[in-house]
């Protein structure tokens, strides 16, 4: 009984990830009821960032200048370079605060099952930055996922030739995580990988 | 280091029901990476649900028509005004097929705290409905919490004049509810309220 512009604002909200179709429903009734204050608002930022942002020529950055402002910046580390399958691990890298060089996004990961090859990634672009003078490190930043390790396999194989040092983020317990709740895996790789303090 | 365009987008999809500041950035960072099949599809179906929904002017649905789909279906039983507190809630009922009277959406619930009074409430509206001749029974659909049940007492109150039977939604266990994870207050009701068999 709903009208047919509801259902198809309803069905491209439903599209976005973390929203389900009751949820997609609510956020559509929510931005209808305030029209003004949320729906306007929100239409003026996505055309916004519909016209201004873009994917970045060099890391695969989305920003809306190009090069983004982490490839523009002088003052981040020239030598290593870190390889992310997405940019929101860009993002949440970036929010540690830990990492001062630049990024390069593949833009996914090698599945066989999605057919998703080499050639559908930024790795040939990625093999080509690495060939530059004053690039050291190249950081495998992939998920600890079985397509995330075969990817960061494949691209440490590509870059073998080049002439830097290839690493991977390390594995173990998560910050803050309890040992009770760990999954197998995760309490395995942390115990071989274990420390020494003393 | 993201773009404003970038964050405004977020600040506004976070803004949304279900989604929270890192669920928004997941959401934002989606539409931005496919553009042409999500973003712009979502810009479209915002824009016309933005020009084309309206409250219905008799019982507040929203609707692309006014009055709305269901007030000017002459299908609907004309005897039977169901009062809920919002749209979301008309919806729900919808789904049950279980009622085919009319709705009476209230706009809110009476809040001391929020500051919110009978005259902020599509009150008077409703009285005004249930003055006519076809009209015989008004259901008080609003929510099982405090401020749902002051609201129904109220408007209750202000129905006393009129000559509608008034009636509200029962109170028990919810279908498929295991008694073991049931609150004391909803046990307690359903064991009040129960019915007997033979």
């Amino acid at each position: 009984m709903t009208s047919p512009a509801i259902e198809r604002l309803v069905g491209h909200l439903g599209k976005l990830p973390g929203l389900g179709p009751r949820s997609a429903r609510r956020a559509a009734l929510h931005l209808l009821e305030r029209r003004e204050s949320h729906l306007e608002p929100l239409l003026v930022a996505l055309r916004t960032a519909a016209e201004s942002v873009r994917a970045c020529s060099v890391c695969g950055n989305l920003d809306a200048q190009d090069p983004c402002a982490i490839c523009a910046d002088p003052e981040r580390d020239r030598a290593a370079i870190c390889v992310v399958e997405q940019v929101a691990d860009l993002w949440a890298l970036e929010r540690t605060l830990m990492f001062r060089g630049r990024y390069h996004v593949l833009g996914g990961l090698l599945s066989a099952l999605d057919g998703i090859g080499p050639e559908d990634l930024a790795i040939a672009a990625l093999v080509a930055r690495a060939g530059a003078p004053e690039v050291s490190e190249i950081i495998l930043a992939t998920s600890a996922t079985v397509d995330g390790q075969t990817t960061a396999h494949y691209v440490a194989d590509r870059l073998a030739e080049s002439d830097v040092a290839i690493s991977r983020l390390a594995h173990g317990l998560p910050v803050g995580g309890e040992l009770d709740y760990l999954d197998d895996g995760t309490l395995g790789t942390a115990l071989k990988a274990r420390q020494r303090l003393l």
